[in-house]
């Protein structure tokens, strides 16, 4: 059912597609960089399997392959970009780059951005921090699946936050999460395979614990991280509303019920508020708070403790927010990524549609 | 087992007990205001019910009643305040301040403190943002009484993360949250009513899921938000990671294992890696991204959508981050604060040992 893809070629066809789209040369590597790194990472639900999806955005007008691409605002330490409508994996590098910059001169760069669209895995983007040695903060929202506390209505993205931390010696702290109980790639992955989801993940259109992984299809939603009121939803709910506000109201994007969906053929919302999708975007130099080394130092005491710590008799070991990826990304540069025969497919057709050589 | 007590009369005498342990009027009136803003909230573990708690570290020299609090390192944006051991409710305003005075001069402010100790809720640091039209951001480190998913260790404290967001009419967005599934303080009520607690929030000291609320005494942990990791726990440890290592590692205090304990008879960690507890204060100006009406015209569409959110049948209404306590705190304004005779005891003592009158 998979077959295994080495990394430079689904690369070169990705970028071909987003040429293909119109996507000038830059922005093609940005998207096929920025697209590949969540298969590398084993993210797979964010990864090229998404590839015809954004082609069928385009097809449908809802993104521009060729975005103006501004700085609408800003102080020394903050600024709102407005993406021009284009892919989200070509506006979110300039906003970093922007908050990056500002961290450079003023200690601390904040950057909200609107008039976007998906941006892959937030890990891709938080990381590039970590060269400058600054911390990496990166948000967005998304179109709305999941319910808040007490409601039955579907009101926020999965709305996932991404802090990255350098480190010395040790492997950096890379969290990344959804602000769900589950994050949808995995209920999708259930939907596959036809087998029931955990209590706490889902609810039917009536607010009912449901175990059904297509529940979502029929009026249910997914639930904030906490899964129940007696088990924290409640702050899930708040984190995924910080997203949504920081990512949409604070730039002047879609928020809430309103943000567009990724999904070409779901229809858009009505009396939309602002534009596009909205993201957020932090950094912040080490040295602004202390020297690097000093700082370094200890964060590699911090890395190696929790490391270190001990584990339930029924687990190996314990792990640092970013080490699962970390090691699977190491995994797939070296034996190459599989990908799902559905997905293969779809790369087959995108080559015929825009005659280009397939995958091999 | 409850009497009402006067606003009015519990801070004149929480700041006459200040005052008796050494701090200057100014100093007692921030610590006065600070602590018994959670009990106008209603969050009745974090209010004067541990101002005996507080003289005790100072009883143990663990709290400076005179700090000299002073900024150690700044930039545009970014600081570093030593509290020089004060106690949080005094360290964490000036901080805030400084914060919220850097969002002025470069549209936001970020500051770490080190060398602190227990500042009350976060909620009411956060809060000072609102009417400078700016979002206020509050984390602290707590010592370790949570174990990272897979450990059976306590490395993490409870360390929580409040968000204030100003609006326009409708009243703001304020989350403030424990990063686990419960806070200790409902383990604690808990433990007073011997009453078993939800599966998630516990495990005893081999791993294993628990409901004693005593497990803790035993060497068992609270669990990150999520429970386990098939609801996500790997998440809340994530996020109480971010806490810590935001206003640990980044400010130079102590982090994971080595924070300092609040209560004065546990003895201080072996080789502390810093100085005292840390902080982590942010401000972010509003206008520094979108003129501020536009943003409160959204947020308020924001905040009016949730709050009118179609709620499930069991449940009245769907509720904003911030609205429980905001009520809580026009209800005891109006008709006082109830204190549990515990409570009321330790105050009656702590009258006697400095010779000032018990509140009535």
């Amino acid at each position: 059912m998979e077959r295994i893809f080495d990394y430079d070629q689904l690369w070169q066809f990705t970028k071909n597609v987003f040429i293909s789209i119109g996507s000038n040369e830059e922005h093609a590597v940005l998207a096929a960089t920025g697209l590949l790194s969540a298969d590398l990472r084993g993210v797979d639900s964010h990864g090229i399997a998404r590839l015809t999806g954004y082609v069928r955005l385009w097809e449908a007008r809802r993104a521009n392959p060729k975005p103006d691409i501004r700085i609408v605002h800003e102080t020394l330490s903050t600024g709102v970009v407005d993406g021009d409508g284009g892919l989200g994996l070509v506006v979110a590098p300039v906003a970093m780059d922007l908050a990056i910059n500002k961290a450079r001169n003023v200690g601390s760069g904040w950057v909200a951005v609107r008039n976007s669209n998906h941006f892959g895995i937030a890990a891709h983007h938080a990381l590039k921090a970590l060269k400058e040695d600054m911390i990496g903060i990166v948000m967005t929202n998304a179109s709305a699946l999941v319910a808040p506390t007490f409601s039955i209505e579907r009101l926020l993205g999965t709305n996932p936050i991404c802090v990255a931390i350098p480190s010395g010696v040790e492997p950096p702290f890379v969290a990344d999460l959804a602000t769900t109980t589950a994050a949808n790639g995995k209920l999708e992955i259930l939907q596959r395979k036809n087998q029931e989801a955990p209590e706490g993940w889902i609810q039917d259109k009536n607010g009912n614990i449901s175990t059904n992984p297509h529940e979502l299809k029929d009026g249910g939603a997914l639930l904030p991280l906490g899964g129940d009121k007696e088990h924290g939803s409640h702050k899930g709910y708040a984190l995924g509303a910080i997203v949504d506000i920081f990512s949409g109201v604070l730039s002047g994007a879609n928020f809430g019920p309103w943000v567009p969906p990724f999904p070409a053929y779901v229809p858009m919302p009505q009396n939309m508020p602002g534009k596009g999708i909205g993201h957020f975007f932090g950094a912040m130099r080490i040295d602004a708070f202390r020297p690097a080394d000093e700082f370094k130092k200890d964060m590699d005491q911090w890395l190696k403790r929790f490391r270190q710590a001990k584990p339930a008799k029924e687990f190996e070991r314990v792990l640092v927010p970013g080490d699962p990826e970390r090691i699977m990304e190491i995994q797939r540069k070296e034996n190459g990524i599989p990908l799902m025969h559905a997905v293969v497919e779809d790369l087959e057709y995108l080559a015929k549609r825009f005659k280009i050589s397939p995958p091999r």
